[in-house]
């Protein structure tokens, strides 16, 4: 009855394998939870591999991944689908959530505490054993097929208080907490990544495990696999190494002079 | 004179009995309640029985159930309907509300508190002897049938000083609180559930039991049943037991370090 | 010009007398205002009778009576009225207030000072001599008639600063203080309306009083009439009176376990 | 280019001299304002005949009147205009203030301070020498005729330090400070409005001035002359003069116990 | 592509050369910015010439001027433009800003702090050596003519913390501090606007100074010039002068008794 | 399927080369990051040549560079696109962002900190090595091309607590610091710019150092470079050196009298 914009899913497969290196059996329980459609809660810092594994596991699932970066203003709609009009007929298009639901996909909700609180609250449903999504503006209720996933992930190191997930919310999951990989596993992937020397991606893991330590000085976040990878690929297109520590980690972590003055020297003892 | 789109309310038919052990006469209230007419508050934790009380309820009276999980956007037109335009014409749906009232099913509101002024206030004339719902839209004043049942829940535990009933919404209510079932009966709750054996039913409900008494040390809620059968499914995915109770409870309760450490003696005390 | 949809104001035509018993002139006082196109102001608890005092004084006067419940949203459009697109033609729709002015009812809005302030503004012209409704949308000033009553009420117990009626807008309205009724009085009531025995009946009242009586200890509001009637057809339908007591009245009155406890003894002192 | 409808502007013609009593040469003023088409802004407590001013001075000056009770949510739209789909057409609709100024009437924002920041700046460039009104949405700038005056009014004993007239918007109007009438002249206009003998009209004075002089006591605003008209109409309806008195005046003024009780004390020392 | 409605720029230009008297060289630098397509930012208190400065400033320059009086809820479409359904096809229509830009007039923001800040942020391009405006919705880059030009002005008397103008937008403009003229230039203004004699417009310009120096006392800001004209055209149409001084200039400063007492014993030594 | 506006991307090349003089090796860094795709970061104070960068950059790259000054109403449609109806047919419309996307070109988020959070988020997927933007409502997920480079700005001087960019946005990002130049070369800009004589331009630049020093004193920043090109403009204009620093220079830096007489001072000591 109701005309439906038709979506290319295939779009949102992954083809190849994305490089991931597992630091404990959070792959395994990722897979069990999966099959006993749980959904999954991804805890951890900035750029520790969250996104990563997430791939990593629609890779391995064979599931297309659709993932929804939530903020302040990501309403249900947003999410379930709304109507548009075409030709002065209302035409149904799914929303993210909706979509990946029907082509039994993972829905991925990354920085959930920063949606407002219809978002948080229309996934219930989808995750106690009903695992189904009224869709209002439809009259639809989707029963999820049995291969459709649900995670979310949550940064607990700058959540305020505001922004929090109820416990009625939180208990609903699995709960994987991830951290930066510790320093040998760190150099091998900023090996892998960037093609760099050993010696490099060890010299660029000490920087940020250095930058990670001033947490208490007042940083608000140390610097993430990511970045180190980043300064190297500045490195490699012939910027100085100190120049692409400072424009490619150090000047993305903080304004502060004196936290930058303290990263600064700690870059100079290092090239 | 409008049209309306048609829903199968038949799709909110509970057919096969949910699995429910009652802890009190909160059964025979709730079905007293309905044939009296009279509304029905839900009081408690997370996970504790509520939904499911409801679903059980539904399947006795053999009326079909709608739920809303409420939330601070959710407006009077989301609950009682709107106008849709198909082909240049306004077409109306009904809202979870008005659909449930008109096929004389349950409408059940959960976590009432969390929805706006105006949720909360449009239920009012079908909550005393008028039994009335006015569809403004509509210019019609809609009769509640004999069968028709509202519920509502919420959880007294971590209501705010802003998001509370109103005593003129209170006061329209049967009330019932729950509380998590006794150590007997949630084992064997989580038995019935998960299919596992009484000594490993027996571990989870101790381990949800010391959770709960670390209300006091700061711990928002303690885990559910929910959770705890959840864990048990991990497990029979092969995930090992303390993995699994990390994963699937304790990491779902905090992210406080110390409370985290806690309740991980507390799984390996058990384990 | 413009088309209108048709309301069957009848719906709202209160046929069978209701059950009333004054508390003092209030009936004579009402009668007098409607009679002098005074609008009327009803302040006093939840659940006292304000309600029903209008249903009667509806039924005494042969008018319809159209209830708004106000609430934080309640636009001036939702009073007023607004355009419907049907068939590519904008069509006007009363609101409830229109449909009452213009049918020479009584227009009730429950719990005033919810609403916002452009909904308490837009009475004003309608409460002065002008007696007129200037509906802009439509560029028409309605002329109330004669017969036209616009009747608000409000709950001073529990008001805060920021929702209050200002002095321009109280001082429009003759005032009906209204109270619960004295304990004979309230027991021939709940008597009458549930069928219950006089003993029951004064049993409960004195549970009513009881709880009335603890407002001092923070109990936001006592049980209202109609609660304790509520709990009497709790023990009509076979649920124990101590159990019903406790389900139909104190759960619905707070969630502190202090005071519940408080009501608990009174309840048992009493069955 | 641009339909419009058209509206009947003689509905705003007041056409029998409405009943004015004058408290000193606010008429000499008001008509000199309009003569010099300077704007006016009326100051003073409620219902001590601001309202009626306006509409003696609209009579003499054979201006059609078109009143705008302000309130936070008044955009200016409101004010100006909108456009309305009618068959698939947009459609201008005046707003009060433009129809005010096309017709060469009075345009009068009562409670002007209750109104949004925008529509207290939307008369700016008609309150100086431009005389102009751009209505932005049909591309035109109205030029006002000689005979269109605006006029505002605002209660300078209860404004809060948020709801204030800018110095900017201030300095644009000719002000009249408006009081209550004094005792003899207010006892007149009781009972040319009431019909009431002068025995009664005095002792209502005597009222009024006595719950006037509780504003130190924390009375928000004492009686208007509006009020005790309306409690005499009570007695001639039948009320006895202390109920009427209660019910007319003091319940409309105030909920607090102490406050009620003084003015119930001056009642009976009345009658 | 776009249909656009047109409208007739020519309403805008100032025919008659409008009185301004200059304080300093204020004009030249007026005519130096524009010459050199420099934004113009007007600084000063109510009444002080501002507005007429600007009338003069076109006038000199041939240039039609569009005023806009910003507010809180001014949005950038009502600065730059929106769609307008015509027929069911959207029409463009071009906002003030648009509307000088393409002409190459005079586009002057009065009060610029009020505005939101996307209102302040839309005019960042034009204000510098892009001297552009992108209208996004209709998806061109407007290029401003060299006769273009912008001045907005704000008062520095009143602004509050929350409403300042951010460096990045205050280094855009050249910057003209206005005050009230001096007491010989006043006088001749009044003198020449009102037509009355010298004895008079020295007398008033004495009423205003003093009102001037309560500024320390709490009055918020003194009696403009345009007000005390106001108060003479009382005069000329017969109100006494007390009188005039009183309606037409101090009661429209302050509802304060104390200021309103001292500016009456002003008024008394005066007349 | 959906038609889309066709825009002109080649207005937004820049044909001419940029006057630009390097402060670092900022241009070297900025032309490795675009060829390794990753985004661009630009920290500094107002008007010390952030934009004219990007100007270069773009020019360098023969990139065309869409420009967007972020502020707090700037929604995601704002920057991804939306629908128009166009005959009654929804026609797509690309934003700034998706239009620099498809063209392979530049887009600059200037002072991205004042835009909403949704509009940070939604580069978040552009900014990792996923390179795509998810259009929601196109139900498209655009991949960048190679050429493609985003680019934002902020000011961290006047940062408040409420707008900052979060860690997981920063760290997205390849990071450079501007400030103001040192005096020598921005002595020899100035001459650049405005053709002056070397010796004014040094006068001019001592004037911004000196206005620069009074930060501590309260000045929120100090002149920029465009600031004072300004005034030598005004001069040229026929303008005394005097009033050009004031008009040009110092009202635009702030309202405080101390501050401005401080300034003037300094400008008095120069000419």
């Amino acid at each position: 009855m109701t005309n439906t914009l038709e979506y290319n899913i295939d779009e949102h497969l992954i083809e190849k394998e994305p490089f991931y290196m597992a630091q404990s059996n959070e792959v395994e329980i990722g897979l069990t939870a999966q099959a006993n459609q749980l959904p999954l809660l991804l805890k951890g810092p900035t750029g520790c591999g969250k996104t990563r594994f997430m791939q990593y596991l629609a890779w391995r699932l064979k599931s297309p991944l659709i993932t929804v970066s939530c903020h302040d203003d990501l309403s249900t709609s947003d999410l379930v689908g709304r109507y548009l009009v075409k030709a002065s007929e209302a035409v149904w298009q799914d929303g993210p959530l909706t979509l990946a639901l029907r082509a039994g996909g993972i829905c991925y909700l990354d920085e959930i505490v920063e949606a407002r609180k219809d978002t948080t609250v229309v996934i219930h449903p989808l995750t106690d054993d009903r695992r189904e999504l009224p869709v209002e503006k439809l009259g639809k209720l989707y029963k999820a097929p049995d291969d459709f996933m649900l995670a979310v992930s949550y940064n607990p190191g700058y959540q305020s208080v505001t922004k929090d997930l109820k416990p009625s919310t939180r208990q609903r999951f699995v709960s994987l907490n991830f951290d930066y990989p510790d320093p040998e596993l760190e150099a091998e992937i900023v090996g892998r990544e960037s093609g760099c020397d050993p010696g490099l991606s060890r010299k660029m893991v000490k920087l940020a495990a250095m930058t990670r330590s001033l947490k208490e000085s007042g940083l608000p976040e140390g610097a993430s696999t990511r970045l180190i990878i980043q300064a190297v690929k500045l490195m490699q297109g012939g910027i100085c190494a100190v120049d692409a520590c400072r424009a490619g980690v150090i000047e993305s972590l903080t304004d502060d002079p004196e936290l930058l003055e303290a990263m600064d020297d700690m870059i100079t003892s290092l090239f």
